[in-house]
């Protein structure tokens, strides 16, 4: 069966093998006559299969925890939005469509406009569809699209799964998660990896695949056929349960295990998994639900509160990181052709420094109020001048330690430059492969470029292990690269000298560094720089 | 004066002095009231208005040459849309506005739909805003906005230039061009250099600087006051007039010096110019007019058209470069969130190669034709294994010499392992910079930092340079850094083997390499290295 071997980009690792189910393709486009007898009758329905829908989801997200319930909470507001049902009714009793077309047009006009203001809202449009899909169903009767009930262990098959889907998995019964489209940043590969689940994304010619069983490596993103007569094999999730919680080589090359962690619950998550420290604090979520920007003092509740499982640790605050692409009400950005590649991250900072001054003033109050070892880092720096700029804007705030990220192709090659104003660098994998490629990380037509395998995203990073040895300042890595077992050998070997994920990675990561030694490391970098895996 | 002296982004090199001329900003919103007393008059003036714009604007057209030309003819078209027109005439009978302010809304309308299309749409942007402000200046009885008739050789300050204002230049009264937006591939950016006038964009605090008279340098970007009473300085447009037609340093090291074409007329100038050969034929032309997919035969007779002057010399085509920036309707490409970083170029190829097939036969035959010794290139490769794809189809097609582009960070990293598996490669600097510095090259609030004497590119630029020194096969830049006179001495230095340009920049670039020798470009391309100008 070889023939039929296919390959995708790995996105969280492992190696399982069993039965195929199948998730429900959507239900499509409903017809758009007859129009109703009754349009009063038929657009009274509307709002309690909304609501009905909001509350089924509302009930995933109370059992899911961290990310995922969040997602689930957006996902139901979503539902219950009255624009939405509001435009769904018009439809019905003003230009006579059926219920189900009616919510299904409304919810398009919704995801047109999402789509069209690009960036952190077109991500969200995969979202809106899968409201769409299930008070459709709902209407209809019919069972709601995504993952039936599983009734033993299995492989699950889909073109792309909403967040919805994936946090209503039971992850004892799935064995891997295998997807045609979506991407290695996309939700349903981070919550793959916080799940534990092998999973390989962006397999063309999946769908078409005929196979009762799969073979599915999360390691090298390899799918093929397997005989539905051998014996199922799960991952074996309780790789790290070993780590002894201090992240070095078998032979004592000191390497940093930190976690990125975006709000309380993700703190105390990581404090629980044993991470050593945090090495991307993201202070997106202080501004996203506020409809102005939060006072200094609002800030720093906020920010205590996440600091405070780590006092006595290093932890490393990333300011403010919005854009066109992550619009803020009070920032009113202007719409851009390409958000990714507009005003955003520090460049947002330089047009309004009080914004960042403000930030900064909240940040030295809550590293008093919490003792931890706070540093801070700007996003989106692309030379050295910007990172100076920063770097003496943090200090006068009273903040001993100033980094920046490298996430931009220019950082990586000014890295010597950039450390030479600055106290450490932070590489963002995500977005530094996005630039490098010039593939969009959200966009499932070009995943299979962003790979954190393709040695010349390694050669970027070894510029910056190159200069962090040069100048005996420290490098980290916080994108997802770091947190797969086999890169973290890797990125060590390159010069990384600590590495942060999602707490879910930490001990994996951990006990992979620790069985072996730092030649090992170097020579799997040299490997990884020429190609191989 | 010195503490007012201002500093932008060199686009179109030369030292100018003279008096300064503001270019009146546009008129601003116009009232919603008060309603027209009688409205169906008032809508009735809407039509001739537009009318008489559009006639203006042919008028200019018919006077212009080339690329100048062919956007005063888009714009002149877009004055008489009869949607535009409709659409204002309707503000007026059925919401009742004054014309001036619904020919506004009602561009503004448009020029919405365009930014959110994004990419090759989104730069109509500033079009559309241009017809707009001189269909209104119609309707009020006072005069367009834009450049004022100038009287004597003057200094041109303005916010940003639409092409119209530009291209109705009189060259011999422009002694330099200063705007406060725009970015070095804009067109106002790209008109300046082909009319030889200094240009320095994206200069902060212009427009609040209060001089007589500036200083302006188009090869570093400074601006600053002078006296109002010192002699005015024009830039010395004959620099180059004394090459010999042959690249080639002081001291022999021979870099060829080629034109960018993309139309007959391109190529007729760039043979008239001296050009050595073509190192970037971009084939867009072809496609961009027609309603579907042109015909071998149709592509055939284009080509043969444009190779015709270059019977004997070197052409290097580069095949279709469309996605959902440059969208062209058989291709229906998904509207994506960063176009840029998207499904463009031999990415749209990978997904229909029987189109990329088709245009190889043609370049195929057409160069069978012409008698010029055509390579083709594929613009939007990433990786060595995207490059020998590549390869293989154009040798399959009969061509003999296959390269790429180099415009995506990747490629640069990867130039060794691409040149293995290709004949030659061509860096495009102009969206190399884009990804490189992750800054839209459309943007004008990120057009400082898309400056090509960025270390960062150059380094990239310089890994290109020894890989083909280490392959022993050519590696030339096509980008707009290619026309500066004194990059181009960098870029030798740098290993770059020729150096591809608009028509205009040749004489002078050929001339500056002329002057020096290669251990000269050397000592530039170190200095330009480390920083230093």
């Amino acid at each position: 069966m070889a023939e039929t071997r296919l390959s995708g980009v790995a996105v969280s690792p492992g190696r399982a093998r069993g039965p195929v189910v199948r998730v429900a393709e959507p239900l499509g486009e409903p017809p758009r006559t007859p129009a109703p007898a009754d349009p009063a009758a038929d657009a009274a329905r509307i709002g309690p299969a909304a609501a009905a829908v909001a509350q089924r989801l509302e009930d995933l997200a109370a059992a899911a925890q961290g990310e995922a319930a969040d997602i689930l909470f957006t996902t139901a507001a979503m539902a219950n939005d009255p624009g939405l049902v509001g435009e769904a009714e018009r439809l019905v009793t003003v230009e006579g469509l059926p219920a189900p077309r009616a919510v299904y047009d409304a919810a398009d006009g919704f995801a047109r406009s999402l789509a069209a203001a690009g960036g952190y809202l077109a991500e969200r449009v995969r979202d809106i569809q899968d409201v769409r899909d299930r008070i459709v169903a709902e209407l209809l009767g019919v069972a709601p699209p995504g993952v039936p009930e599983l009734e033993s262990p299995s492989v699950l098959v889909a073109r792309d799964l909403a967040p919805a889907d994936t946090a209503g998995l039971e992850p004892a019964k799935v064995l891997a998660l295998v997807t045609e489209q979506g991407g290695p940043t996309s939700h349903t590969a981070i919550l793959a990896r916080a799940l534990g689940i092998p999973a390989v994304v962006a397999v063309r010619g999946l769908l078409e695949l005929d196979a009762e069983a799969l073979l599915v490596d999360g390691d090298t993103g390899v799918v093929e056929p397997a005989d539905p007569r051998a014996p199922v094999v799960a991952a074996d999730r309780q790789a790290g349960a070993e780590w002894n919680g201090v992240g070095e080589t078998a032979d004592g090359h000191r390497v940093k295990i930190l976690a990125n962690v975006g709000s309380a619950a993700d703190a105390r998550a990581a404090a629980d998994a044993g991470a050593e420290g945090v090495g991307l604090f993201r202070t997106e979520f202080c501004y996203l639900d506020a409809p102005s920007e939060p006072s200094v003092e609002e800030q720093r509740a906020a920010y205590a509160a996440i600091l405070a499982p780590f006092a006595g640790k290093p932890v490393v605050v990333r300011t403010l990181d919005a854009g066109a692409d992550k619009p803020l009400a009070f920032l009113a950005p202007d719409p851009e052709p390409n958000p990714a590649l507009g005003v955003r991250g520090l460049r947002v900072a330089r047009e309004r420094p009080e914004v960042l001054d403000r930030q900064l003033a909240a940040i030295a109050a809550a590293a008093a109020d919490s003792g931890a070892e706070v540093s801070v880092m700007a996003p989106m720096v692309a030379t050295a001048e910007e990172a100076a700029w920063f770097a003496g804007r943090v200090r006068a705030a009273g903040i001993a330690r100033a980094g920046v990220m490298i996430e931009i192709p220019a950082a990586a090659l000014a890295a010597r430059e950039i450390l030479e104003v600055t106290d450490f660098v932070s590489v963002g994998t995500n977005d530094l492969a996005q630039y490098t490629f010039a593939a969009d990380r959200q966009l499932g037509a070009v995943a299979a470029l962003n790979d954190p395998w393709q040695p010349a995203l390694l050669r970027l990073i070894a510029l910056v292990g190159e200069a962090a040895r040069a100048t005996g300042k420290p490098a980290g890595v916080c994108g997802e690269a770091a947190a797969d077992p086999r890169l973290a050998r890797v990125l060590t070997g390159l010069g990384i000298t600590s590495l942060s994920m999602n707490a879910a990675a930490i001990r994996s990561v951990g006990a992979s560094l620790a069985e072996v030694g730092f030649a090992d490391c170097e020579a799997a970098a040299r490997s990884a720089l020429a190609g191989e895996r």
